[in-house]
């Protein structure tokens, strides 16, 4: 039974950097199951107040234009849970997920054409463009976005369990055939392991596994059957995940915090650096008593709730482009959807760089309407109006467009 | 003012069936701003209680095994909006969608792989499978599907405006392009023209336009800037939709109604023939004020609110196949987080076409949770626990399989 | 199984009409657990289109200041549930609750400070007003209250099981005794047996039984514990209410069908009459079971959702009379809190008539904050913006004040 | 515009301490519209930690037996917003409500009856007892109440501007009638002013200004026309307040943290220590632009959502006591309700310490359904069943009553 003792707060785990996945990385701390622990995330490109600061809360996308992003993602952990072996489940509670209090800021960027890309940097010939959002306590507001001040959605854009040497096996070579069948593609398709930039944060790790970590190990870009990078925004605090078990210990780490994403981040989210706080607990041979292929979860009672929203339509059919016909392709309906809602948002008065920034930050909801009625999938983005100080509705007088001026651009003035 | 004469009821305006979109398809009815009014919508497969009637209220899937596909959709209209002119917004409130009175039932069918098909019908190898659903007000359950109940979020599948002559032949100029670079795909990639199956419901009509009307007409399947085919569950009662105007009068046609349906409808919603309510009023210019490239709507207040869920992922790999990578394919990913979906409702104790016909019916979410992780689209399935009777969530002792029996199925027993 | 029969619309059970509450009211009809089935309604006052209609839908409240009263309620049933015995809880689905096709209207009501009252017959010198709705599918707009459009959210304003003798003699006689308490009391506190006006629609009765059910059958204004007229607006469609059975069958009735309401009714809701469809079925021994001393309820899933409101406070202070200090007296604070809303309305151009109308009828809340900080009980009252068309959020500029126009009147001009 | 500096974090102000209200108490503080600030708030019986402190986080309840409960309420402030004046609106966003990091933890006290009291403390002859609440970020569990986890909706209990000497002087005259009109009653049905333990913490305070408020200052127990001791669970993280504007600086104080209460407290909410974040900005003359008698708000769109709920009726008639029938007394009715959920719960498992602690602490809703059909007002208390780890919906078996021990109770087992 618990006595006076127990107003000793939660402790925090310092974090551990690596930004691999490998059964190899030890991990840098170990919980007890029902144990809440927190942990320290730094952010995704290291913004400002970190050794080698990147992005900084100023009025120019300089910092953005020229940002290094060959060594993504830094991850915090990995925490070993008592108890946890493969076949098992690990529940995962997020019970909160807050920014630095001393560091109440975050940005969205639109990253180059020739750095980072995004969902449209081709259609926009993308130049980089930023906007930097104050935290006032549960909300965002931007002075490179104004009329808008919304609850942020908080939650981590990359969290997973480390992989078994024959899951990790089984990634490396299924992307690896896919690299090969696109050899030369700009974009690349898929990023193979790299020991360049390669980094586990333990100093006494023998230096051959350090070095079969960095050549084996699995990039943190895309989200994979142990979670990962999978930007899910309804991982927020409040939410309960089931992961499935692939090594001893479980090996969960965290990283690229966001202050809110809607459901479909099409430059970024509100990056930011803070703490999440988690208690985790086993259910012994989860993977076969839920078929787990991939984590499951439950939602948070806590997201915001906006009942009103204008929803724009989209299908496969790139009529903000050349008009061509695609074949039930969920990405060119998503754009479509995308620019009719900058198209709209462009009315009331923001320039394209704000709607696109907005978009890609706020709590928009991405519903797939169809996927059966051929050629054309048809999908669905949800703006809410209350996320605006002024109304959004459509009106029959349509609107008087304001100005709000512009997001934060390069000192050259290019956009 | 009114009066005590204002007892009168809403008319019905008995159906005017067509199933192609064409400007020449002269209105069946005329309607002024701001006047309510019904339509009668009779069902896509014209189900029992119709003339031809093709799906019956009964136990086997030999009606869907052998149904004919070849005249789709029955839409109700045109119905043209006095004052609507091209370039005009014509805002539609859908105020109402009931079933008919007198047939207070629908069904959902999976269809064979040679006759309907399906999102898995190659991986299912599907064959002929239905639930029948019994509407009790607001509610469906169904005797295939024991232990689940749920509110439906009734909505027409297919609502649009009727397309210019030069819209038209924009659709039919992409569509061509695309069927000419895939001339033997299996299923077809998209549906040219095609005068057989054609039909106009009027009996006046210059033969020579109703030959012009089935040589050009654009088939119903696809959604596309009209409207038509989007199978967007929240179009339902109480939404407000705003579709730009190609043609005077604006021709608005509806059809296809579902008493419920998920986001993504898998193998069918719960078809029903039913009424819908309208009234309408209009925007003028309003494509030019709202940047109106294809129809947006405000969501009714009154949808089916279920708070607690168990929320599946799914990535672009076949991991429940070949275990492929495939290049954020969102279409692969959905297939996954559906297939964990069904894993896991089979370990409560449904079959496979229960647990497909459920998702395929019930008021699922679909949330596309990144498209710019490369390789890997990750998507989210959330099924709502209070549909069922019995506890779904996940549990440390797991579940103890319960016996639901099967759906309707095929009388020689085929699955 | 079912087969084809299954298209059979569920049977309308015509109304049998009683205005008491006794145990020796024989049932109307019976039905068995699991049947489906529909129950006319006939409205509070009777409205136009039933004889002796007596509140019409025009354009003065002459016929509200005249409205006979004395009859009411007018309940439907009761209905007898093969199996139900006394300790048994009748579980009741609420199917649906829709207004008569034929006549989509219904009316709020200010009575006359001497005949009908309301929550400020008093403090306002109440004069006869009405406002009439139209109800366009799930909505009502009232020409006597422009600018307002919200989703009904229906339901039976009275329900309930039939009281055994036992019972009925407790509720004679405590409510007999408070009577003495108050004998000269106006408006009355509450109200004894009372032969003139009671009415039982069989014919068949033994004139022995009539007799003693119109001189010993309660009153139908008050709930109690079969529920009765709890005027709660939650027992909406989609609803799920667990009553304590009192004689064999249960012998259900309902009645004072509401289109709208809020939590609070001030001088009535939106009054219709229209068909209230259910479903029943039986746990023995449920009273012993849930310890139920009154009925209990799960909310619908579909009620409407509005995110937005502006909520108003009140204490029990009469700030807006005489300033009188009371004790803990909620409905002297839920008062403040309506006149703090009411004033508010004024300011945006509504009268205070059409105010006080639209609280009564509208999805207003009504949360109690505190009943325990003497001597001031503390209530909130929340106002949906989205019901508005137009914009009543307090803007730093205050209201620029509109002109609505007026409710319906008397003829004679006085408010 | 902003740069780097936008790093530093909103400063906090440490906590100036009074327990009066009076115009005459100087600011502690003051801030500029837009400001970001934060406010410490040392809990309403100064809980662990504190100097003085009360309440342990321990388990017996002779704490709360014997606690002093004279000094209450532990306001921080007053501070001043620069440019508001009598006759202004002050809107105040309350940005974030959190606990100490290093005091994860609160309670809830059922207190003696002879000193506290509380809602039912002479039905139970209150005997004090106690749960710990345990903060796992966004969530509280209790070791004395097990199977329950709930989203705290965290709020100032108190929160107001102050007075101006005539508005005092009005508050000081009603409440003092009301004293004078019941001088024995027990408990007292209000608090006269009283010097004695009257507190302002500012040392630089002339001993005579000190004096007045000491002998003048209004007692904090009571909600007001500015606030104050509302207990208004809504008034949570995200929400906007609009506080009429009395004396120049406006003067707004706040204390009494909740880490969660229901929407009516029994017995206390699960009071904590903590920092609350605000914003503030000024509308000029708004008393009179929105007619603002008592403080209206906006709530926040991210309070817990739990559509399931099971919903409880109460009746103004003491069925669970003597059986009287009281005339629209809604405290009767709500005790009646509450009653009904406890015998509910009881019938589960829990003791009647734990549903009381419970019922106080939770999420829980209260609505009134009637209060105008004598003689029975009519009210519902909702219990939602998310936050229970078991299933509490009613069932056609019953339930089988589990041991969940029992609540911290005094130490000589006195229940």
């Amino acid at each position: 039974m618990a006595t006076q003792a127990n107003s000793v707060p939660h402790p925090t785990l310092i974090q551990g950097i690596h930004n691999r996945w490998h059964p190899d990385i030890p991990p840098f701390a170990t919980v007890k199951p029902g144990e809440v622990f927190k942990i320290e995330c730094v952010g995704k490109s290291k913004p400002v107040y970190w050794t080698g600061a990147q992005i900084g809360n100023n009025d120019t996308s300089d910092d953005v234009k020229n940002v290094d992003l060959t060594k993504v993602h830094n991850l915090s952990g990995p925490i070993a849970v008592e108890g946890a072996e493969p076949g098992d489940c690990l529940v995962v509670d997020i019970l909160d997920v807050t920014p630095f209090e001393k560091m109440p800021w975050g940005y969205t960027g639109i990253f180059e054409l020739t750095n980072g890309g995004g969902l449209f940097a081709r259609e926009f010939n993308s130049k980089a463009a930023k906007a930097i959002w104050d935290f006032h306590g549960i909300y965002a507001t931007s002075r490179h976005i104004p009329g808008v001040r919304f609850a942020g959605v908080s939650h981590p854009g990359l969290i997973g369990t480390a992989p078994s040497a024959e899951l990790l096996a089984t990634w490396n070579k299924r992307e690896g055939a896919l690299i090969a069948e696109h050899p030369n593609a700009v974009p690349a398709v898929a990023f193979a392991p790299n020991a360049v930039g390669a980094y586990v944060g333990q100093d006494g790790l023998d230096p051959k596994v350090r070095q079969k970590i960095a050549e084996e190990g699995a990039r943190t870009i895309p989200g994979r059957e142990h979670g990962g990078n999978c930007d899910i925004k309804n991982l927020s605090r409040g939410s309960r995940c089931y992961f499935p078990v692939f090594v001893k210990g479980a090996n969960l780490s965290v990283g690229d915090l966001h202050f809110s994403q809607g459901d479909l981040s099409f430059c970024g989210a509100i990056e930011m650096a803070g703490i999440i706080t988690f208690s985790t607990s086993i259910i012994k041979g989860g993977i076969e008593k839920f078929a787990l292929k991939q984590p499951i979860f439950l939602p948070s009672p806590v997201d915001p709730l906006y009942s009103s929203k204008v929803i724009f339509e989209g299908i496969s059919v790139d009529y903000h482009g050349d008009g061509k016909q695609y074949n039930m392709d969920a990405t060119v309906a998503y754009k479509q959807a995308a620019l009719n809602a900058i198209a709209y948002l462009m009315k009331i008065g923001y320039t394209r760089e704000q709607a696109y920034l907005l978009l890609s930050a706020a709590p928009i909801e991405s519903h797939v309407g169809a996927l059966v009625d051929s050629p054309n999938a048809c999908v669905t983005l949800a703006v809410p109006t209350g996320i605006f100080s002024h109304d959004i509705l459509p009106k029959p007088e349509g609107f008087t467009k304001q100005d709000f001026g512009q997001c934060a651009i390069r000192s050259d003035g290019i956009v």
